[in-house]
């Protein structure tokens, strides 16, 4: 293994255990892909919750809002970090990425946001699961502000 | 409202119950992105499983396939029948999408489809998490079954 794969499997490893073994055989393309597929899901669910406890445009379900709260909790737990492997820092061919390259130099913030988001998605959850509306208004914000603070600091505008 | 639209309403209903609502606002194009990028995120978990557990080419992790499992499970129960609205039969525009028209006709069969993908993958998170690999190995062919089930019949070669 090259001198650079190991420091790159390493800096990988600082955002989630064991990332590398879950990339698997991914290239580049398709890590970029998977991680935007999994924000696009993620952005969905937090949708429908935005629209029935926050915007209230649509009758609130207690069952759907679980569901997407699981949904998003589920994938904020996935091991995503493995999706940023070396070479996914910048656009490849036709696959387009808005991360900032800065990203991949600040592993260790990165992996804070990530715990951060482990643990705001978990209390969403069991605020989803207890159908307090007011609670779930509360953790929902929660998530919002930490997507925000990896968004403002590592995405493209 | 149409009598078009109330009838594709009470056919996507029969996906999901409240399916509609879950769309939201989402256009055609945004709700075949939004299934596809449900189906890519699925399909990396499945990979890992099988690269664990039926390749075993990866070191078995179990808080790996666990987490993996959950994402299969939650995302199978997030109500996708909700992306499958009036005009998403076909590619629009720039929108791929692999779909046969014919499982807008079947909305029964299809419904059956995704009930037994919420049991097979309620199954293989059981079997995730009580770490039998032997359990894991069963319960994944049974999710993998239910996936090309779908597949044969409703998705082009």
């Amino acid at each position: 293994m090259k001198k650079s794969m190991v420091i790159g499997a390493l800096s990988i490893a600082l955002l989630s255990a064991g990332a590398v073994a879950q990339a698997g055989s991914l290239t580049p393309e398709e890590q970029i892909k998977t991680r935007q597929a999994g924000y696009t899901y993620m952005g969905w669910n937090m949708g429908k919750i935005k629209t029935q406890i926050i915007d209230q445009s649509v009758a609130y379900d207690q069952a759907q809002v679980s569901a997407a709260a699981n949904t998003i909790a589920a994938i904020a737990r996935s091991g995503m970090g493995a999706l940023y492997g070396p070479g996914t820092d910048k656009p490849i061919g036709d696959q387009y990425t808005n991360v900032k390259p800065e990203l991949f130099d600040n592993f260790d913030e990165v992996g804070k946001i990530s715990a951060r988001l482990t643990e705001t998605t978990g209390k969403l959850v069991e605020a989803a699961d207890s159908g307090d509306q007011a609670a779930i208004r509360v953790a929902f914000g929660d998530v919002g502000n930490t997507c925000k603070s990896c968004h403002d600091k590592y995405r493209q505008k």
